[in-house]
């Protein structure tokens, strides 16, 4: 596959253009996808592709690293420095030998994170699968909200993963449970590229 | 707001490529994305985005007509015709005077719908609302779900909306509830484009 041509002159005008006319956030919120139905990550996608419709920025910060490139990845680079698409940590698969070695890595891979949430630099933060990091405590769930807390006001973040803290559901300001009826997966279908990942 | 550059060459020739690459529908599904949570467009935005991102092609038809334009369909022409985004129907706002007249509404944008799947041209389509549309009866089930069967087998299909019907659920592949756990709408937050629309 051949590299993508970044950013040629006739769309970065176009993309500098959204940027100028971007509407200000009035009250950065918290969303959160979570429970155990298809759409978390992929709401989060829809998210992004919204808010870069808008001339916003986006940062899509991944928790966990998926074994091969997702399919989504191949269209961020036609929106150059607009969207960050970033898989945090240093082969951050969850596969440590202990639970100190998860922690780890999940606090090197939050540091990143906070880094950018604070930054004020991009308008959606999307911190996927966070909640199942936060779940099994790999990361204490008050140090995030803390940050969420002190990031600034014009910054949306959405937090996707199954089993969101309570204390991040108290804090969020749009939660909502993806709550499978029915998958595919359950009839012996696999997962498709371009579908599913 | 200056027209978006349609697809410059060397963005024309990397969407070739992906098209050229794209990977076979084994088995297309119907997904249905439904309840009372925010997320069932947006993730529906979001399989759009990584169908585009291995080189299929994708149309979004909308069966509720917005007031003013979506945020997302300001990057559609970004993909030229890989992605057709369409408002299906003639001012097709369900704001009828009579059962018979959304009846009538609801039969000329399903014909284009089902033109469109039946085409067999995008290996993604997605029903934005139709869910919605069924609920209250403007358009039979049965019919739709017949469509659906005749469909070629490599095109998927996402339909979204509160109050999916029992027999769309039961046809489908996937089906998720968005539920909602909690509102910004309810603390008095309002819709902000760039996010909620």
């Amino acid at each position: 596959m051949s590299e993508v041509p970044v950013a040629p002159e006739a769309y970065r005008a176009y993309l500098q253009e959204l940027r100028r006319n971007a509407p200000k956030v009035t009250r950065g919120l918290v969303l959160v996808y979570t429970g155990d139905g298809k759409g978390k990550t992929t709401a989060a996608l829809g998210i992004a592709v919204r808010a870069l419709g808008v001339g916003w920025r986006v940062a899509f910060l991944q928790f966990i690293k998926g074994p091969w490139k997702s399919s989504e990845e191949h269209i961020v680079p036609l929106f150059g420095e607009r969207w960050l698409f970033r898989k945090l940590g240093r082969g951050f698969t969850w596969e440590h030998d202990s639970l100190d070695e998860d922690q780890a890595a999940a606090q090197e891979a939050w540091q990143e994170a906070r880094n950018v949430l604070l930054s004020g630099d991009y308008e959606v933060v999307v911190l996927d699968e966070i909640n199942y990091v936060l779940s099994y405590r790999f990361l204490p769930v008050e140090m995030v909200i803390e940050t969420l807390r002190q990031r600034p006001s014009h910054v949306h973040v959405v937090c996707t993963g199954r089993n969101a803290p309570e204390a991040l559901v108290a804090f969020a300001d749009l939660v909502t449970e993806m709550r499978k009826v029915k998958h595919p997966f359950d009839q012996g279908v696999l997962a498709q590229r371009g579908l599913d990942f």
